[in-house]
């Protein structure tokens, strides 16, 4: 299946027609990518990827998910076990697996995002399956090799303008250090992802919070330490260019505290102590409080709630997180964001950007709040939606209420380096689609929907992310 | 952007010929509006419009949520603060920062509706924006002026055979009274709003009751006169031509206390007491009482349930309520009308029109509640879904169980007397659409689909409302 | 109407010639119907369905539905009260009301049922009304009674490869045995459907219950005895050819109590005792016994969760169950189902069916656990959404996560033995229409399109069913 240039494009010729001139405009619009997962040590070291199956297989959840659920096993995949009990070592038989397979995403993203890497990267059209298998394999290897696939090099075929990785708040940025040391005029920045030191329930939390507080030169774990340690890592963060926050709850519950009822959460969580409802009002106050940091530093607040995280407690046991198993579940955010709201929403420096899993709010509750809201905006379609469908359930279901400018246009959120280009051209040819629609509608003039266009792709971003 | 006469319509060549055909045969039908918020009064005194910004910009939530979701005060918009302080006087200052931020309702039904007032009221075909502002002022300025832009007028030209204001029921309705002696013949009825005496979070509640039942000529507060009183002036309404009530409640929830437990209730309630979970359980009862008098009275009954009023306390304390922060919130049918339904659910002589914030019960609460209940009907989408592609959903996602039949076309809610036309012209756009797309999927044949268009646009509700 | 050859494809020319050319490779498949409600004793006596009005009206909830809901009363219908008064005995009579009101199908999928029966089976191209009332039913009546429109015949005709009924746990499936005996070339298979013994609130649970244990050769009412006999009636089913259980139960929660606390719970509910919680979770505790002996002799596992059943008491108590008063509510499968899922999700050997009546669930938990856990896959849309935007919905919402291989193709889920070709129509119509849309988008190559047409019609359920 090669790749046919009006795909997702409308399939009626006027619309089809507008969407490929408005597409035209912006197709190589320099890629803004505000929130994902990539590495910052593959930009510092430089080095190439290594194998085709570690490159695609092993680290993407969306394909090991898809596989595990027809029968095929983590350890087929390569996928290494907490215990050490051996797993399949040789990339090439984990690859024609995964080729076997490959029927499996037909009409996923998925199958889009590969076909896009292996066409327009590696010169590969034709379909995967077993009987290309080895063939396939070997060909990416082979360029693998070559000085034009290491990251550095990606990023500047890419049109990469600005890129942010994730980061812990325990991190020390090495990486991002090294990359800025190097003298390499890429944009990657951090962001302050501060999970691990906020939520009672992450593994290892107590110890934790006391390397957080003890590396800001603080002794004593106390609520102002900890608070402080906070402003003091942020501000480590910003100085390496950071200007957003990310903040994973399994719900979107804030709280605004009394200070002396925060200490006195803190001193009952912070060991590890706490009813599961004291956790979770923990997690409540601390988005309240990052907001309030937000207002004085200008970080950008990234919310993304919802997920139930490792639902499946055999395989959380044997191969730890991010193994496929986090599935959504209903999200309120009309009454779980109103006691930060109350506090920040009508501050228009602000800026929180609020993401979910659960489509129904996109039309009932976050397109009303951020049509109303200066504070607020809307992320993308995120992780399942993710998709063509997805985009456009989110361009119909948030539009008529909130309008294009209450939302920050396209973030990849990948770990998957060389799917980015094929992501971003998705969210363009979605937008496109959508836009060409009203305009075949007669709801909107093609040259509105021109600068929509390019603001979708490219200014909102920019804007909204503050880079 | 000139109105396109195919604006809406589906863009496929073959159903846009039918829907061209359908919206021929009922573009023009007499406009009935059983359920809005236009002002009495403008039809009683006649008197011309002033101001552009005063008619289009200050009374419309919708605007001017979007200008504040973008970091516009509320105070330059002119809007009136609680506290007298000072806020922009200048209507044509209004309207320039209004045409400023016109690109902001990009997409929006906001966009459909002023366009179309602008072009086929006044005559003004190009887009609004910063560089026409002054102009545009004037020219609807000097057009409102005018004879014909008197209230009454409009009504004519607008082809209104009926409208219905929505009235508290603390309300004299004297207005409506000096239409009716006026000898002018526009049809103009009130409609029985009681939340300000049945919502004991209704501000001045206490004294409401008080004022409500004395008005009905009842000396003591109790629960048999408070009743009472409803019935007094339910039949004040409808001797000036009311045929329905409103109810616009937090949730969906009814209840059916026995009499002695209700009347307990209200004395526990009617001077300001009561619980959080007391006072929504004397709201739940008062619907299902309001549904027995409607049994008797003939009123057919609306509940808008499922807004969560006043969102931003901050901007209630600034400026008061309907201020574009009510947000809607997932909201249940199936258990909360039950005990209503129990009562009067059978009874095909009462009607009782459902309206939704949450899009989400349409397939799966309001259709199959509505496809068997003969006292329910569903009314059209409502507030943030009375928009093109919200009326889309509501037709897909209702028809397939619930047929045409029980629902009951469009009402404009509107207090924008001028949007009325291009608000049921969207209606009947769309409406024809879809059924369109049902002719060319060979699921209709179009003498049905025509039959159809003229229900939904005219004879459902003249039914519906038994107007 | 005739019945139009492109009926429910696109109206695009594009993707409906794809559309075509994919239906015409599949629509002569044998028609697989692994799950459904015709009765055994058709096949079994092989007798003559009686008038129209017996055959198409009386048992079919979807149409007395609609006509209740528009003050057409059940009795006026013929349908049987429980207190024996007398109701409407002529069959034209009650065919004629039906046809009055045929109008009122229209864009629901009854309408298309029933065209489709009447043009393919009976000849019958125009559409019914009033006018032609007498003449359809003579000609119906009169077909009837030839030996082609015996039930035997039919399923020849109708080119059904395999058939399974639904039965309780308590039937002594003597008409399957009777099919089975008779030589009869077709394949009827019957369903193990326990909710009699299963749910503490069913008509005569604990009589059932004991006849359940004493009818599998066990004296005491024991918990061990009450599992035993569960395995000796589903062998007994399994004898008889059944590859499948159904479990409708209010909501999809499941339990993994220890063995002795089981015990305590089955004794607590089983002489009709029990708070509704209590009755709830033993429900819950079913669950998961049935999927631990699914594991252990291979039938699949449906489950039809999230009807609040009988909601209309007056209706219920004039003329009991399933009288079209059945309605959706919100239902949790995340939560809900995870004891279970801890027990036996990882299990590829075990096929545990989930279907809903909530149409949220399909992107936000069902699509995400069906993409994830071996032993889940999706049922097709049910009930109120066995329709055409129903299932492009499904489609459109369920297959970016979970591909089209964690779904098991249609259903019919029918009484209604005439409309079984034309709702396998429906279903094949509009796979195909979604597939072409997939296609015409450049998401997938026509091939591959094909290749999955002919699975969802036809692989997909006879291996998920293991027929």
């Amino acid at each position: 299946m090669a790749l046919h240039p009006d795909r997702l494009f409308p399939v009626e010729p006027g619309p089809r027609g507008i969407a490929r001139r408005l597409y035209a405009e912006i197709a190589r619009l320099p890629i803004v990518s505000p929130h994902g997962h990539t590495d910052p040590r593959w930009y510092a070291e430089d080095e190439a990827f290594p194998d085709p199956a570690t490159l695609f297989v092993k680290p993407d959840h969306y394909i090991f998910r898809m596989l595990y659920s027809q029968g095929v096993t983590l350890e087929e995949l390569g996928i290494q076990r907490r215990d050490g009990a051996p797993v399949e070592a040789d990339p090439r038989r984990i690859w024609r697996l995964f080729a076997k397979h490959w029927f499996l995403f037909r009409g996923t993203p998925t199958r889009l995002w590969l076909e896009h890497s292996l066409a327009d990267l590696f010169g590969i059209a034709e379909r995967l399956g077993p009987e290309n298998a080895d063939a396939v394999f070997d060909r990416i290897s082979e360029q693998l090799a070559r000085p034009e696939f290491r990251p550095r090099a990606l990023y500047e075929r890419f049109g990469i303008e600005a890129i942010a990785t994730t980061d812990s708040a325990l991190d020390d940025l090495r990486w991002h250090d090294r990359i800025r040391a190097s003298g390499w005029k890429g944009r990657v920045l951090p962001t302050y992802r501060p999970d691990a030191v906020v939520d009672p329930d992450f593994a290892g939390f107590p110890e934790n919070v006391s390397a957080f507080v003890r590396g800001a030169g603080l002794d004593a774990v106390t609520w102002p330490n900890y608070l402080e340690a906070h402003r003091v890592k942020r501000a480590f963060f910003r100085r390496r260019g950071a200007t957003a926050s990310d903040h994973g709850h399994p719900s979107a519950r804030t709280a605004d505290l009394d200070q002396a009822a925060a200490a006195r959460l803190f001193d009952t969580v912070r060991d590890g102590g706490g009813s599961a409802e004291e956790r979770e009002l923990f997690r409540a106050q601390m988005l309240t409080e990052m907001a309030r940091m937000s207002r004085e530093d200008g970080l950008v607040m990234q919310i993304h709630p919802g997920a139930v995280r490792n639902h499946n407690p055999a395989l959380f046991a044997a191969f730890g997180r991010d193994m496929g198993a986090d599935i959504p579940s209903a999200t309120d955010y009309v009454r779980a964001l109103k006691p930060m709201l109350d506090l920040v929403g009508n501050d228009p420096r602000l800026t929180i950007v609020l993401f979910t899993l659960d489509e129904t709010a996109y039309s009932r509750e976050l397109a009303p709040l951020a049509g109303h809201y200066p504070a607020l905006r809307l992320g993308p379609p995120w992780w399942f939606f993710d998709s063509p469908d997805g985009m456009m359930r989110f361009r119909e279901l948030a539009t008529e209420t909130a309008g294009f400018y209450n939302t920050v246009g396209f973030n990849d959120d990948t770990r998957a380096y060389l799917s980015i280009p094929a992501r971003h051209d998705v969210a363009r040819r979605i937008d496109c689609a959508y836009l060409a629609r009203l305009v075949a509608e007669h709801r909107l003039d093609e040259d509105e929907a021109l600068e929509l266009a390019q603001d979708l792709a490219y200014g909102l971003p920019k804007r909204a992310y503050r880079l």
